[in-house]
Order: structure tokens, then C-alpha cells, then sequence
């Protein structure tokens, strides 16, 4: 069931980096949309490795084939559950003494193997990054939605790399201006800052970590649920299973720590056409797990990423204490591709609390026959 | 089901503030296990408003009754679900005119009142934090079955208050130790200012918040699952379901963007029975979201709570815009109360994790006849 | 988790016959709703023990409380959780030697200690028929929204004692015939063979079964989901996961083997407002597990009940061949008592499907902008 | 959410029937196993369509690939969830107007347009039977791992067509006594009367239905769950989804309600090992929804399926009454091809309550340190 993501609008992703291929099945998505094929390639197209310099050199199309859920002739939606398959094109077989291998340090290899007794050596297995490829595709359908329906936006961006700081307005940010540097930063004061640290750490065989932001401009109050199904905390779960991640923050995040209740608190007022609003969003746009009807705000903390190519110390799988010196291609710094992962975690989850929103709308209209004041 | 966490290990917590009572159903725990009355009690006395001046004033003993799931003779475990009961004894009666009360600035009065198009004007509903009553008893009992079955040990400190820092050695600090000072910091050198900042905070009718820092030591190497059910995202999503939470961190957390990865990862080595640790622990005990042997280390960000005693600028339901000033009890400082709230969530979600190992293991053994190497 | 049912409208059941009580945890009503205390207490009074000759003598009153989820001064739901427990007033303290208890047979005593290790000797724990209490219940409010917002009527009757048929018009049947005798027979010319044969078992220390059917009227076309989500898998588990059940049909069920596809095919027409609807009804109103508008018809085989007051072989916990005598109370014929039972289960099976085509509808609504033809 | 079924072993089946294909994702396997091969080709040869004169004479060669889960070099399992792809290979193109086309009598067709305003024209969509493949595979593989942790061994048969019933000792049937005739019926006495009846609704174009009968032999007690997760609960909502299913039994279900309690009940004994068993199983193996050691035994009742050549009165999508006769295959008979589908139905529910059972088991030992007397 760890596959699986969402309630209403649910998502199952399944496959390997190094097999027949990856995919999602995607439930709840409604019957007769077109099928966006354009933003989740554009989507797809932010995410892929071999984009330029500061990524990873593997080249993948991430050519998508919708198996099932869409009427073949007219490209739209059944309603049925969606399925999308991608094929590993650029596996390479290698041959090894799994027994001898080493576990690479700080990623997966040993603690899949604790788990299962076993792991798939000729790959990451489920703990691959390249799991996130079905993520990304789902989350451009669900953001589809959440566009079409309610008029919602959201942009993430690259704010910091080792540290470099990025400044950014939350209500103005666009992804043209994202996307105008590779290092997917929208402040172009700090880009080439962030450009050189990528680039001397892959001179020094080394990776760098960071913070993206993500925005959603446009939820209207009343998304969410109490408890444990919160915003704040299906945020939290959702963007903290994003390969590398290290630290979750909403509104203030960290930075709480240094106001006062009353510098924190948002004041309510009514505007011209008494609608609510806050005239401060410190909140991050959720008060009590629910949205607020501000603009959401939030961070992800990603490490600096495992694969680097200097010596490490580590062991073999049949216990001895060996040098591992890794080889082939890698990322210096995952945050300018994580950026769509961000937009489409966020995504996934707002749009299955917009469902879950309009099935408590309709029976609040039943009963009350308009909308709260 | 928002209000129901956990797969294996599963409660669902109900009721309100001000009403007939708060409770938690819990599912999972073995049969014929003594009821840890001392566990569950210490950590409620722990989290109980009115423990000192640093707290709330409300009173609340926190009696609960076990309504189901042990067997009255013996007062074992019947394996089925527990369900606990607490009544609410300070709950007092308001009068009120449900139109035109202010909602409480950055308080769950409007987001509530928006997706439910009524609130419970007679408290925070599903919203106050009273709900966590539910969670610290289900997680004390948690806590037993994770010490009794694995030896782990939860502590969870004050590590931050207004910015006030603290320094603990997360592999030596003790319940103990945190419970020396109210403030529930172990470091000696901090706990004269952070108390300090709080009553200041008090005498201004104002709120401060900060850190929470939390171990869990003796978690073995396999625990967790892959992409959605990895530790990272359980251990994150039930967190930032607490009341107040900003912000999670795992491990080096947003500092880890200040580390390359040649520093960042953790190097394997064998020590003399030829088991595997890591000679660091910058992942905080957890890589591709599963259990690596070494101490989970993680924070969660507590805001300054909301209720102040200063005026605010608020709107009413019915439409106007007031001024609005507390009344009543409230905490300047959430920090004290909330570490057995962490301490709680953390273990619900190893307990589930312990159950979901149990079964993987089984299998493992079934098919292999041994453990890993 | 196998105290949970439901996908939108949600419930979770807890506590045993013999301790603090029973009750349950409703999630998915919605807000502003008037508790309906009245269908409640009504259906809690037809499931109730001790009515009459026919039932067991076991007499508890099932007033419940509400322990959360209405605002106290208008009795109006909140929309979050709603809890209501029943205390158990007629448990009588037994001493016994565990040891040697015998297992009752065809009880579940036994499955219970292979299960636990243990077993609730003080009555039958969560396998007692007193749970589901909580279900009429939970049905009751179900029920309401079902009539409130669709136009609903579930009615059940007994159909069948010990081989006793009934014949009954699904059309036209209403409660108000069901209990007009208190064997909830409607049909008058078998009324008195039932009594008797119910009378003539109680009077040899034995048991009788027989068939509850069932009809829910005004269900729209479009309810009920694919695969597993289907309405006859749903119906099906939940009639079936009540005490004593044996067999569940929907349409007409095993004697459809007895007729060809020509015969079973219901056509489709036409109504003057070019509605359409099936000229004939052998599918049940259900096809491909969705409803097709006609009435759904269902019923559901309880077998005779296991305690009967005749000697009978059985072993003890530590291994003894002994023979048991059962003593107390019983029921004859559990099928009076079933029809609320039955009724609670379909109404909380539609009610989560009325949910969920909620959501569903309200989707289709934004893209096609009109109902389908 | 209606596409996933299980709790620990648990299967999302995706696709149609004409379009890019059909799989399921498989999550709960054990890591190292053999991938069963010949076990899952052997259960989907016995479904396949084209078999022989009593079935469709569509074909489709049902080969798969497992696009994941497997490591390539050894085809073992990694513990990691198992995707198995089937292509539709013999999907015709067909040209119609989608507005105009007819509603076929009690086939899902009005339903589901009546629930997503659109339906898969080109085929029956989620609703077709060939989503029965994804079943049957992961069928196989559940069978497999019971099979080789407990030795269990699931049967079913054809017991009645058209109302010709069959005697078979449920103790003793065996799948090659099954398979000896095309009609799947282990009772050599009736065969040719049932096969007659199926060639004969053939040759008059029409249709038969029947009942399925199976018995799961080596299921130990203790397996099942409380209230809703109850084995008889499972297995009905499991076996009243496979598509044309119209009733389902447990033990002597609607035949339970001719006998007395005093008959009904089960006695206990011991043998000569001191282990507990039951002289007679009326229960069919569960009491109190969970499985007592004696031989699972349970039916499956199927309507006649709809698809029959004779002209029958429908109306089309945009409102007009005709008549509708079908071209094309079809099966005069599903009861044949039914029997590898309720074997794999009752393996995905056992598989899935022996995992729940080996974590409560596990559990168990902790406390007690032994077994159950």
C-alpha cells in the first residue's frame, strides 16, 4: 500500500529504474477532459536528466504510452482509472558479484537489503529517483484539473543552493521566470552565485544540496481536512517522499521561532465585496490544517545528493570493510529537476482535497441552500 | 478517515473540546499485554495543562476509561481494539450570538467555518488542541509495545525557545534529564533564558514558539517502506499534524544545504560481531526511507500560538470588522506541553512500522531460512 | 482496520458485550444536520432484545449518548466526527477457570483463542451480536441523509423461517407491514406457521434460521463504482459480515440458474419524460455493480443461531473432551431482530455511494455543463 | 480506490478491453521467490476464452510481461511490488456513432454512462470480463505462496448449470478430476447432461447460468478478523465482484435455514495429538468470521450472461426505443471459465489474512511465548 498515494484522487506508482519500465495508475480524474499530453510533457521535460551542464548526463525520452482510461478515438477521459507506462530505454546490464558488492553509502543499498534480504542490484529499485518520473506525469494531470476547475497556480522555484539565497515574491513569481536560468532560480542576482557552486562542486566530483519553494495561488478557503488529514501535515507526507528531501516548512516554517504570537498572527478583514481575507499571510495560507483562501506557501530541504566521485569508505554485502569510488553519471545538484517533483507532490494533494472539498459542498448546499457568509 | 492514522498499528482519535468527551480507538496491539496504566498516565501528566506558570491554567485531570479491549478480570489486552475515554470536566457553557462572533485571528474559527459552513462555536471543535489527549495515551501505548518487543527508546526535548538554542547529545539525553526544568530543555546553560523569554512573553499577554527535537534509539536496520511509505514522509505527515507545527527536518535538516555530499554521507563500516553502523549519522537513521540502524534524529518547528491578550483586527460571521481581545486561560509557550505530543505521533508511526517489519521478516525467514548479512 | 466500513461515510465500530460498553465513530455526515434521534431510537428498538416471545430475554434499554461531533445548544451536526456510545447495563460478572471453559460450538471461541491466544470470556467480545448496536445505529443516520437528499426507502422483512416462504410485493412493502406481527413477516398467510415453527424451536432448547430480504426504492441510476467497488461486492461484504449470516443473492440471485439470458435480459424503455427504466427487474437494479434506477433487491440466509439448550459434545481450552449445556438467555430465531440489522448495512453501503457520485456528478457537471441523456 | 483490493497482499488492476491493454500492480510478495511461471500461465490458460464449443471463441493469448518487481538476472522477487502487463492483441476498430448506439440489455453500458456521462464505446471499459485476467494472475501468485507456507490447496467446480447439479465430495475433488471435462464439473454422472444444456442455449443463441463451487483445504484456524474484516464478509465482497455473479454462500447457506440449531452446530473433539477439530463442518470452516482448521467451502451463484443473439427491445443514447441484436462472440456459458477466477478470488482474500495472521502471530509469541493450547 506504500505505492499508493491520495484518497479521491488516488495514485498507484509501480516500477523500477532498471526493468520493463515505470508507470501510475490514477484514479478519480473525471470523465470526458482531453488528455493534457502538452503539460505533462512540459512537465516531464523540467524533470529529465541530460537537460545541460548541471544535470545528470543519462538521456532518457520519457515517451509516455496511456495504457488505459482514455476512449482511443476521441483522446478523452473514461473517468475509469488512468494508466500511464514509461519504458527504461537507457538500462545498461552489468555484470557483478551481488555478494561482493558494496553498499553505496548514504543511499539505499543497505537498508533494502535490511528489509528485504535482498535488493535490485542492477539499480535503485523502488528507491531509484527515476520513481519520480510517475509522479511528475500524475501531478501535471491533477494540476490540469486544479487549473480547469478552480483557477489555481502553482510555481515552485530553486530559493537557496549551499546556502546561497535566493529572493523571491511569493504572489508575483511565474515559471517563465523560473525557467529562464538551468539553475531554475528566479532571481537573477543570485543565479550565477548558484550556477558556480553547482559547477565547482562537479569539478570536485562533489553534489550540493538546497531549498526549493513552492506557491499555490488561488485555493479557496475551505481545503482541508482535521486531524491527520490536514493540509499542513498531507503536505508534509507528500513532499517529505520526495527522494533526498530533508526538511518540510509551511508559511513562517523555522522562522516562527523568532516572532511573537502577535507579529505572527494574520488579521481578518472584509474587502469591497465582504469577502475574508488576511491582510499579513505569515500562515502560509492554512490555519487548523484547512486553507485560508491566501496563497499556500512552502519549502522543501533537499541534502546534497549521495552519488559522488571520491573515494568512501563502506562495506560488501558479505561483510567485508572495502574503498567505493563511484562511476558513471550523476546529478551535482538535484534541486533545478526536483522543481517540477515539488509542483507535482503539491498538486496531487490539492487536487484530492479539492474533491474531497466538493463532496462536502454539495451536502452543505443540501442542508443550508447557500454558502457560509 | 482524517481522523484515523496508521496501517498495521491504526487509531482513529474522536470527540471535542467541549462536549461529551475526546478518545481514540486503537487497533493493532497484541492480546494478553498489561495495560501500561503508568506509561499512559505519565506521559498525560506530561502533557496536561496547568503543570506550572510556563502553561495553561486549565485543569483537566485526565482520567481516562478503558471502554473496550481488556479483559475486566485480568485487565490484559483481548487483541481487539482498545478504545479509551476521557471525559471533559472544565468544559464551561457560553452564551453567545453564533452570527456575530469574531473569528479568532490565525485560530481554525474561519477555515472551519468555511468548509464546514458552521463551526463549534463552543470551542475549537475537532481543531483544539485538547484532541492530542487522544494521541499522547495511544502512543504511550505505542511506546510500551516498541520498548517491550525492541528495546527503543523515544526522548523527545524543548531545543529552541524565541531562539534561545540549546545544545544535547541526542545518543545520551534521558526523560529525566528533559524533565529537570518545566521548560523541558536538558541543557542547563539555556534553561534560565527560554523560561525567561516565556514569562516575558506572558507579562505581555503575548506568545513565543520554537523547536522540538526528538530520538528514537534502538530502531533496527529495515524498518519503513518504499516511495509513499517511507519513514521520512510517515514520520513528516504525522508531525505536521500536531497543533502549531511549522516545519519538519530529518537529520541535518535545512543545514545539510550548507554540506557538500562528500561530508553529508555516512560511511559503512563493521564493528567486531561484523554488523554493519554507519561511523556518522548525518542521515538521521534513515536512507531511502528505511530504518539504517543508526538513531532516528528529527525536529518539528512549533509556532507562537495564536490566543494573545492584545488586541487584534478580526471580522465577525456576519460581515464587520471588529476588534477582538482574549480572554480566558492560554499557554504563552506550546513547547513544554508538546514534546510528549512528538514523542506520541513518532511512536505511533514506528509501532506500525515494527508491525509492518514483523510480516515482511516472516516472509523473509519463510524463503531464505536466515537473516541478512 | 476491520472495524472500519466505508469509503466517504465512514464508520468505525468498537467495544464488547461484557465491559465499559459499545459504539461508534461516524465520519462523512455533513454539517447543519438535525440529529435524527427519532429513526435512531426507533430502529435501535426493533433490533432490540427481549420484544417478545420470539427474542431473547436479555433486556438493555440502548440509549445512547452522543459524545461528539453536535454542537450542544442546537443539537446540529458539526460535519467532523460524530461518536455515540451505549453503555452495557446488563453484564452479569461470571467466575470461571479459563482453563477449563468449554468452547462453545459453531460459537467463536475457539477461532477466537487460535486468533488471540486469548478470547473475551466474559462474553463474546467483538464477535457478540450486541456490536452491532452500534450499526443500527450509524444506519439510522445513513438512512436519513439517504431519505433527506435522495428520496430513500430501505425496507427488509423476514422472508423465511426454517423453510417457511413468504411472498411479498419489493414495490409496494413498508415497515409499517413488516412489523405489524412480531416475526416481521408482511405476509399474513404465513405469519402464524412462522410463529410456530419459532415457538416449537424455543420449546425443544433450539433454533431456527431462515431469509431477510431486502429492497432499497428511488436509488438514481449511477451509483456504485468498477471492480471491487461495485455495489453487489459492497452489498455483499457488508450483509455478509453480520452475525450469523450465510448467503447474500441480489436480483434473483441462485434461482437465476434456472432461466436463460432471454428470459433474465431486462429490457430498456422509454417513460413519457424519455426517462429510461427496465420493463422487467431480474438484475436487482444493479448492472456492472452500478444502479440502473429500478429497485435494488437483495437477501441475505442466517442460519440457526449456535446457542441452543441442548447437551452438546465439545473440548476445553486445556484439552478436555467435555459436554456443554448452554444456560441463560437466547434467541430462537435471530430474523426478527436482523431486519433492522440489514436495513443499517444497505443504507450505510448507499449512503457512501451517494457520497461518492456526488463527487463524481459534480465533476461532470464542469466539463459537460448538463446530465447525460 | 475501487481498483485496489487486500490490506497486506494487495492488487490494483488497471485497463480495458480494447486498448492498450490490462495489468495489475501486486503489492505483499515476499522478497526471493521464484516468480511462478507456470502456475500463473496454467490458471490463465484454464480462463482463456476459445478453449473449446462451450466458450468465446475470442483469442487472446493472455501471455504477460512483469514489467517490475523481478530482478531481471535471477527472476526473483524483490520484495518491491510486481506490475504484470497483459496487451490486447485482438481489439477490432470499429466505426459507429456514439450517440446513436444502443444500450445492451443487462450489460453495464446505461449504468456506466449514467455515472460518467460517457462510456467506453469501443468495448465494455473497466466492466468487461477480460479485466478477470489481471485477477487471475495475481491469483496464481497468491495461491503459490499459500501453497508453499501452509500447504494449502484451493479448488473450485462447476456444481449445477441450468439447474443440473452436480455431487461432489469437497474433501476429496482434485483440479485435474475438474479439468477431465471442457464443462469443469468433477461429477461424471452430469457432464454430458450439462453440456448439453450449454450447447443447446448456444444453438438457440441464448445463454445459461450455474453455480461455482469451491473449497480451500489446509487453511488453519485462526485466520480472519472481527466485525467487518470477517473471512465470510471478505470472501463475499471478493466473489460478488467477478462480473455475472448473482449469490454467494458459506457452509450450507440458504440451506442452513432448513435445519435446527441442535443440527446446524458443529461439535468439537480432540485427536489423538490433543489438537482441536470439528466432527461435521456445517460452518465451512469459519465461526465468528474467522477460519477454525476445517475445510473452507463456499459457492458462487452466476446469472446467464447477457450477451445473447435474439432481437430485445433497448433504447440508444439519444433517446430513441429499438431493437438490439448482438453479433459477434460470446459465451453461451461462463461457468467453465469462472472456476480459475473464484480460485483466484478466494486466494487473493486468504493470502491476504495469512500475512494479517503471521504479524498477530508473531505478536502473539512475544507475549506468550507458545502457542494456543
Amino acid at each position: 500500500m506504500s505505492n499508493s498515494f491520495g484518497t479521491l484522487f488516488r495514485i498507484t506508482t509501480f516500477g523500477e529504474s532498471h526493468g520493463g519500465g515505470l508507470g501510475v495508475v490514477i484514479d478519480g480524474c473525471p470523465a470526458g477532459m482531453a488528455f493534457p499530453h502538452q503539460r505533462v510533457a512540459a512537465q516531464l521535460a523540467r524533470r529529465r536528466p541530460g537537460q545541460g551542464k548541471l544535470t545528470s548526463a543519462r538521456r532518457e525520452p520519457d515517451a509516455y504510452e496511456v495504457v488505459s482510461g482514455l476512449e482511443p478515438e476521441t483522446d478523452r477521459t473514461l473517468g475509469t482509472s488512468l494508466t500511464l507506462l514509461f519504458r527504461n530505454k537507457d538500462a545498461r546490464s552489468r555484470s557483478y558479484n551481488e555478494l561482493q558488492q558494496a553498499y553505496r553509502p548514504s543511499h539505499a543499498d543497505y537498508t533494502y537489503d535490511a528489509r528485504y534480504g535482498l535488493r535490485a542490484v542492477s539499480g535503485g529499485g523502488r528507491a531509484s529517483a527515476r520513481e519520480t518520473v510517475a509522479r511528475v506525469a500524475a501531478g501535471a494531470l491533477a494540476e490540469q484539473l486544479l487549473w480547469e476547475q478552480a483557477g489555481i497556480e502553482i510555481v515552485a522555484w530553486v530559493d537557496d543552493v549551499a546556502g546561497i539565497a535566493a529572493s523571491v515574491d511569493p504572489e508575483a513569481v511565474t515559471r517563465e521566470a523560473v525557467d529562464r536560468a538551468p539553475v531554475r532560480c528566479p532571481d537573477e542576482k543570485v543565479v550565477q552565485a548558484m550556477t558556480s557552486a553547482i559547477e565547482a562542486a562537479r569539478r570536485d566530483g562533489d553534489t550540493v544540496g538546497g531549498i526549493v519553494r513552492c506557491v499555490a495561488r488561488g485555493v479557496p478557503a475551505g481545503w482541508g481536512a482535521p486531524v491527520f488529514g490536514k493540509l499542513t501535515a498531507e503536505l508534509a507526507g507528500a513532499l517529505m517522499s520526495l527522494p533526498a528531501s530533508r526538511g518540510f516548512e509551511i508559511g513562517e516554517g523555522y522562522d516562527s521561532r523568532h516572532m511573537r504570537g502577535s507579529q505572527h498572527n494574520d488579521p481578518f478583514r472584509l474587502d469591497a465585496n465582504k469577502n475574508v481575507y488576511t491582510t499579513k499571510n505569515h500562515s502560509g495560507g492554512i490555519q487548523g490544517g484547512i486553507s485560508n483562501g491566501a496563497t499556500l506557501r512552502m519549502s522543501v530541504a533537499f541534502k546534497p545528493v549521495a552519488t559522488i566521485f571520491k573515494p568512501q569508505d563502506t562495506v560488501t554485502r558479505d561483510g567485508r570493510e572495502v574503498t567505493y569510488t563511484a562511476k558513471g553519471r550523476h546529478d551535482p545538484c538535484v534541486l533545478p529537476r526536483a522543481v517540477p517533483m515539488v509542483e507535482a507532490m503539491v498538486s496531487l494533494v490539492l487536487c484530492d482535497h479539492m474533491l474531497r472539498a466538493q463532496t462536502a459542498r454539495q451536502q452543505w448546499l443540501r442542508h443550508y441552500g447557500d454558502t457560509p457568509a
